[in-house]
């Protein structure tokens, strides 16, 4: 195992724990709605957001403890995000990361409700005092998931990318579109060390930058890999943008020219950092690991 | 129009105002969204969250533009849970407010993104430094409000809800959902106000108290409403209880011994009040509204 994919699986191992911590325990009757929040957050996807916050973090020298709580709260975002797309009603998706998606396993309203009671349990970690002793700090923590995560943000993508089936979208649209989707939270899990960190503006505008041109190359590769993946390897569906008739940076530049264009975006998110020191060589690594991985 | 009926007007007035700023205004193509937002969260309700911000803010003279703006932030979660609860795989309701619910007006895949952005919106209003210069204050209201609307608050007991289909629950048990589903957040209203105002703990605490029952005896009127009303006056579909087999106070205890008990708990609510002056009053009028109404 190369350094970054074990340095990878150890941030997937620390937000793991964090989660198992936080998240609500089965008690009372509400015990289904406990199992399966921890069904949709727990044991499962690469935590490449959790990787994001920590080693953003790790760049100012941030507690592990605070960083992982902050990564765990992202990781609900992202896991209330999946349960919500994949309703029969959103993209009706059966499979995600590897098992039945969450409305399979537990019917469908538990999981909207699932969802609602994620997002709420993200804000519940970031306002808590053993978030960070700062409560400014807290403050941004939880002003910044908001607009990731809301109607300007990941939820403003969702309804983009639910508005464009069967349409093409020039290039700029569908950039747009993914920056919201998938991109304001990634950038969020930048960001989010540097907030934790007191950063200096520049050093934030940098990992802005970097998770920018990051989020890109990522969706990019996802697009390539929804074409060329299989379901056993990606743990999810695959040749759905296509069914739906979705414009993708695929189906828009060809397979050779969107593998180029995430190549060069990769190279760019990495020359963004070039300010730090070898602190961020795991997230240098991290942008090559985004256009080069097979799930 | 009463002293009471005409504040609670004016409240409501105020809320609106808040929210037509604060709610995402129409542009690009996340049009349909925000109209979506905007026709779930504007114009109709009681706003009677709202009015218990304002006024238990209004007893620590607290400036009613933080106020407004948490009584904003309340009913964006009010507003997100009745989308998504109005859902047909929740409960399936067409009317809400007197006209179409969210998911008949603009279809269920907007409908849950509806409920997901205005969540969001509201820890983004409730962080933003305008709601309070006090980062302290701020933080508390997130988490309070993440505690109230989330797995241990409505969110589960909207959960209960769904699991006391065709069951017969015992009185305990009913309290309890109740307490969950609408107490939480009934609760947090009145608490709001004292956290805005950095109330004393013995204040706080006979807020908690006035709205624990405020809310109970609240609740068991919307359940005899639910039986005695029309769906006209009540702007929402009615014998919906009775048609999902749910355990309420009324079915358990009958129509008579129902009304006593939510007179009981509506002088118990007003009782608490009795260490503040006149400032409280209109939250003693509201302990009799919540009893005495027709919608």
């Amino acid at each position: 195992m190369s350094h970054f994919s074990g340095a990878m699986a150890q941030s997937a191992r620390i937000v793991e724990e964090a989660l198992e911590i936080l998240l609500p325990k089965s008690q009372n009757s509400e015990t289904r709605l406990f199992e399966a929040m921890r069904y949709a957050t727990l044991g499962g996807g690469k935590r490449l957001r959790s990787f994001l916050v920590l080693n953003s973090a790790g760049i100012f020298d941030v507690g592990e403890t605070c960083a992982a709580r902050v990564a765990a709260a992202v990781e609900c975002v992202h896991s209330y995000s999946l349960a919500h797309d994949d309703l029969p009603c959103m993209d009706d998706d059966d499979l995600r990361r590897g098992k039945p998606s969450t409305h399979r396993q537990f019917g469908e309203a538990t999981a909207v409700l699932v969802g609602d009671a994620l997002l709420s349990v993200a804000f519940e970690i970031l306002s808590d005092a053993a978030t960070h002793e700062d409560p400014n700090v807290r403050c941004e923590l939880v002003r910044a998931l908001a607009l990731a995560s809301g109607p300007h943000g990941m939820v403003g993508g969702q309804m983009l990318d639910l508005e464009s089936e069967n349409k093409t979208l020039p290039v700029g649209a569908v950039t747009r579109l993914q920056q919201l989707k998938t991109g304001a939270l990634i950038a969020y899990a930048c960001e989010a060390g540097a907030i934790l960190g007191k950063a200096s503006a520049p050093h934030r505008q940098a990992l802005h930058a970097y998770a920018h041109d990051f989020g890109l190359a990522f969706q990019i590769t996802d697009d390539l890999l929804d074409i060329e993946g299989n379901p056993e390897t990606l743990g999810k569906s695959a040749g759905k943008d296509q069914a739906a008739g979705k414009s993708t940076m695929v189906s828009l530049l060809g397979v050779e020219r969107a593998r180029v264009q995430a190549k060069i975006l990769a190279d760019q998110a990495v020359k963004h950092l070039d300010l730090f020191d070898e602190k961020a060589d795991l997230l240098r690594a991290a942008a090559l690991f985004a256009i080069d991985r097979r799930a």
